[in-house]
């Protein structure tokens, strides 16, 4: 367990490129041949990255084979190691009483995402197969938003009357230890009759206090609680402000719900930068993996890009109005992708700069003359500079000043207009309660496509004596 | 304390979207007025951001004001709670003498951190004005690349002689009580006479051994470290795998040498992701805020749009190949940036789909040919269905079948090819140990504009004559 730092980095492939063997056709062997004692072993043996990997190049039936053969305690830590959509995949390919079996062997919140991300039919049907009290629990987080104190909570967790002794939990403690050892619990909470979270208990309390202290009179009272309602962002800032492995959670009247642990906030918070990042590359929905179907795939790109070719349509109409000039000065058309392109970079930049701003709360939504001045002066400077450079690069390739000044004139001004729409998108989605990073790129890139193509022949339309 | 998921929430703007009024100008009345001991408690008062908003919006002289009229130990914690390159900036306008004050009051990482971003000559002034000890400290971290434990990692920890006893630990915790309370230590840890790592102690063995008990005899030997070199990702793994809230880090002689906490660990990769997110806006280097002189944001964004254009130049003389087919048939110009962004969205799809596969492990850089596979799939379900959709709206704007043809065809084919680019690039920079996310996008754009040029009006060439 030493220098896990280096320990845990995957292994290097071989010095042509390609390793000697897949991890993969190994596990696929021990599946066909049927060595259930050996998949275990063989599973723990693959570094983080690889057992995922290894489950993600099975096909169906080798899927259902392993989560079957290997111990229902196993297959649910393996699920744990796999991206979500592929665990909910492998479930929902076992019967309903198989499904079950594994899930109850998961600590709740796992189940509870799980669970979710599968169809309402499926999901009750391994709930109706899990023992009632787990199922009643399940049930219970599944009402929860999911980036809530209350979505992300486990319902494990130890807590108390505050009438008890620290013999009573000192006994507790003993008698189911196996149990209490799968929750990794930090803490123990002390509730009042009415359930209300009354105090917490440290260690050296249940340590060394005599046997008959009422917890009540050890505890420390009105310990720090996030309510179910807590929003994920509220969440992230308790959590760097207390150095705690976990919360309680309450609800309205204050009664202990759960524990809201510091992994699963970190890992929602990674999530919700996955979606982000997938949503600004123009994938929606739910993440892609190439294990999925070719039809699920192809469909989900396509909702994207069906929008994306009428956003297009939309602003490509633009140069359809201007078919004489273009066929007057057929140079043009050189110019019109590249100043549309430029433009989009610059109204980029200056999405990117709002939206960090936003983030770190250097501005408010509804600050637009701020983002104005400062992304005008910044567009004009640039607009000047690229527009000089490209009217340069006209002059060299057709020697004609006026078509120089038109690419110039047409950059430049199309510059500003993209810093200030890039600008001030952010900031217009975020009082409309919209996600800034999902939408921004495709109103921009529509925008300054338009407003580009505009400049550039109504320009060259203006001058069109001296181009040709 | 309480509830303080929602606690920290920023108050609402009022109903119009204007607050009556705004922090910043509160505190620029405080310090006009020179009321100084009015400033931390208003500061204290402010919401997280609102805080970094309010020093956000003074200008210069007021910034310097501010930090010489509270204590350094206030300014240390002010200085904390705002973006990197502003703090570095604020530093930078006091003297040596006065940021050595407030430095001094920052715990060792953050010391480094700090003085890492200002220029060497400027850090080195801050360095000569610190106490020996700390200056020679924060010099040794500083020699650490930044994202590797080293880098991350404090110098605040307390180790023991594993000769030492428990009596000399407890006295030593007496008497420095009030010192190590600002260490935020979890560990006390046991090393060798050769420096060595040897063992941690835990608080119940402090609290229930005898004073004359050696600290060899009860440590827990052979603790988890990490070697000084051990990268982010890494340290993640390991904080992912391990709920603790610090790891001991060692050299390559096994030698204790700092502590890296979790938080270090998830600040620093919050940073890597926004770095990503800037570059892939087009935001090299480092962060860009709007409080930033002119001349600096327009030149860190002019370099990255300067390396755009020649890369726009470079795709857009397909089209200039093709003047007179263009001028023969103009209708064409308004297919030329439609195809071009749509195979830009098609590869960008597969660019992230790409990229979270390597993330999540479940592709390795050398499996062109699965990629190649799977996308390729998609790229013809995709392309032929896009292809049909454009070909019909050319058919409803210009009744020519044949024009119909040339941009279906080129827009079928060129999806192909852009996921295919999309999809492999990723794989390619990632053997060449570049990150994929920064670089991915520039080449794909160009190569898929290139080709997509290429394709229409290579093909209108050829079917010219029913074109006209």
């Amino acid at each position: 367990m030493r220098r896990s730092g280096s320990r845990t980095a995957p292994p290097e492939p071989s010095p042509e490129g390609t390793p000697v063997a897949e991890p993969w056709e190994e596990l696929k062997r021990l599946l066909t041949e049927g060595r259930r004692d050996e998949i275990v072993p063989f599973l723990a043996s693959l570094a983080t990255g690889e057992t995922a990997r290894a489950v993600n190049r099975l096909d169906d039936e080798e899927r259902h084979a392993l989560l079957t053969m290997i111990q229902p305690e196993e297959a649910a830590g393996l699920l744990d190691a796999l991206p979500d959509l592929e665990a909910a995949g492998m479930i929902e390919d076992l019967s309903a009483r198989e499904a079950a079996a594994i899930v109850e062997e998961m600590p709740s919140d796992h189940q509870a995402d799980l669970l979710g991300d599968l169809e309402d039919r499926e999901a009750q049907a391994i709930l109706d197969h899990m023992a009632p009290p787990r199922a009643t629990t399940v049930r219970r987080l599944l009402g929860y938003e999911s980036e809530t104190a209350g979505g992300l909570m486990i319902a494990e967790y130890l807590a108390y009357p505050d009438s008890g002794t620290i013999g009573d939990v000192v006994e507790d403690l003993r008698a189911h230890g196996e149990l209490y050892s799968g929750y990794n619990v930090q803490y123990a909470f002390v509730v009042a009759a009415d359930g209300r979270l009354a105090g917490v208990l440290r260690v050296r309390d249940l340590l060394l206090s005599p046997a008959h202290t009422v917890l009540r009179n050890i505890m420390l009272p009105d310990p720090l609680r996030v309510p179910d309602s807590a929003p994920l962002d509220g969440l992230k800032r308790f959590f760097d402000e207390h150095p705690l492995f976990g919360v309680p959670v309450v609800d309205p009247d204050d009664r202990l719900v759960g524990i809201v642990r510091r992994a699963a906030v970190e890992e929602a918070l990674r999530h919700r930068a996955t979606r982000t990042f997938l949503a600004m590359s123009g994938l929606v929905g739910e993440e892609e993996l190439r294990t999925m179907p070719l039809r699920a795939r192809s469909f989900r790109r396509l909702s994207w890009l069906s929008l994306n070719i009428v956003l297009n349509v939309i602003a490509a109409s633009v140069i359809a109005l201007y078919q004489d000039t273009l066929s007057a000065v057929v140079a043009l058309t050189v110019f019109l992708p590249i100043i549309s392109d430029m433009s989009g970079c610059s109204g980029s930049q200056a999405v990117a700069v709002s939206i960090r701003e936003l983030t770190l709360g250097l501005i408010r939504p509804y600050e637009f003359m701020r983002v104005v001045v400062k992304e005008g002066a910044v567009g004009i400077l640039n607009g000047v500079i690229l527009g000089i450079l490209l009217g340069a690069l006209a002059y060299a390739w057709k020697q004609n000043i006026y078509l120089s000044l038109v690419v110039a004139a047409a950059l430049s001004i199309n510059t500003v207009v993209a810093v200030l729409v890039g600008g001030l998108i952010p900031l217009l989605l975020k009082r409309l309660k919209l996600d800034p990073a999902l939408a921004s790129g495709p109103i921009l890139t529509t925008v300054t496509d338009m407003c580009g193509f505009f400049f550039v022949l109504s320009f060259a339309t203006v001058m069109l004596g001296r181009l040709t």
